[in-house]
């Protein structure tokens, strides 16, 4: 292992990403590779606390433009302490939701728009980008099944379900534009299902290397 | 009245802004306009909850992108909640600092440059810009000498002679590039002759208008 590999997971809530992201972690241990899990918005003390912000009652009114540029603030910082220095270190860095989760969430779930969202994305970035993006894609409905009762809801959580579907779209839309990069896995499939097809992509994707 | 105006205070601790925050006040009020004041990083209960984020000693360690990103999504929900309703009924918003201080201790004191802060200025504002900016230009071992033993050092008072340097010079740049926006105010003077220029000032640019 000389470089490091940098994965996303995304998925609405109720789409298996906690049990996607250990099979990835498991796959990646096997091949004798470290991996640094982490998630957005966090991964650093600034991040956590912005999270609370973001996710927290206190702010319901809160603007699309200002809750953009928290996410990305959280970013930069996760970018500057832990997503940069273990990619450099050579290590796999495995993220719970990444800067397509701002495309659906902020770009289509808020309807700021996918240019918008791009200024900053590059803006924070640079030209950083993931090597992969699983989108772990279920129908609006069947997630919120999935993850009703699982907890109190969150400040996204309470949105109505035309929300969701704006931030699916979205998520859409992204594995259209970059099929390379950002692949669509029915997560609406039986669990080892799921866990095949993420494997095989894996496999495709970076093959024996590193 | 019909049209609100938005007039910022900027300069480094020890300047008078407070001072001469009173003082502009009382002109606009002797004109019986409405004044809305309210200050930056803050003016609302998210911009406050980041100024605690931004000036506290928790996250010592903030990288340039992250802090700039966090001072303007503090601003994106003041301009939302307060700047602009309080321009669309005709107040006149008088603001302790506002994007001159990104260009000032971000864009020169952090050096991420100027370039870097107009993008989110654009992004964040639209067109938006204050109709005046009143720098209150002290030498930085004035301003600091001044504000010596006033509070606790916030997690920017503590930086060192060099950064306050770095951005004195990045306002300087700021008043040259828009004279008729941003207006020097010499700010050694004794505080008599710094309100009667800030009032010539005030008089010149708004004369009997509105």
């Amino acid at each position: 292992m000389s470089r490091g590999r940098f994965i996303t997971v995304e998925g609405l809530e109720g789409a298996g990403k906690t049990t996607a992201l250990a099979g990835i972690r498991a796959w990646i241990e096997a091949r004798g590779a470290p991996v640094r899990q982490t998630r957005e918005p966090g991964g650093t003390p600034l991040g956590e606390a912005i999270r609370e912000l973001l996710l927290g009652h206190r702010q319901e009114g809160m603007s699309a433009r200002a809750e953009t540029l928290l996410v990305f603030a959280a970013r930069a910082e996760h970018l500057e302490q832990v997503i940069r220095p273990a990619l450099a270190a050579g290590e796999w860095v495995l993220c719970d939701r990444f800067t397509d989760a701002t495309y659906a969430y902020q770009g289509g779930g808020r309807g700021l728009g996918s240019e918008a969202v791009r200024v900053l994305e590059d803006w924070t970035q640079g030209t950083l980008r993931p090597h992969l993006t699983l989108f772990l894609d279920v129908p609006v409905a069947t997630g919120r099944a999935r993850a009703a009762g699982r907890s109190e809801p969150d400040r996204f959580e309470i949105e109505r379900e035309a929300f969701f579907e704006r931030a699916r779209a979205a998520y859409l839309e992204r594995c259209t534009a970059e099929p390379a990069r950002m692949r669509r896995i029915d997560a609406s499939a039986e669990p080892e299902v799921v866990q095949r097809h993420i494997e095989a992509v894996l496999s495709e994707v970076f093959g024996n290397d590193g």
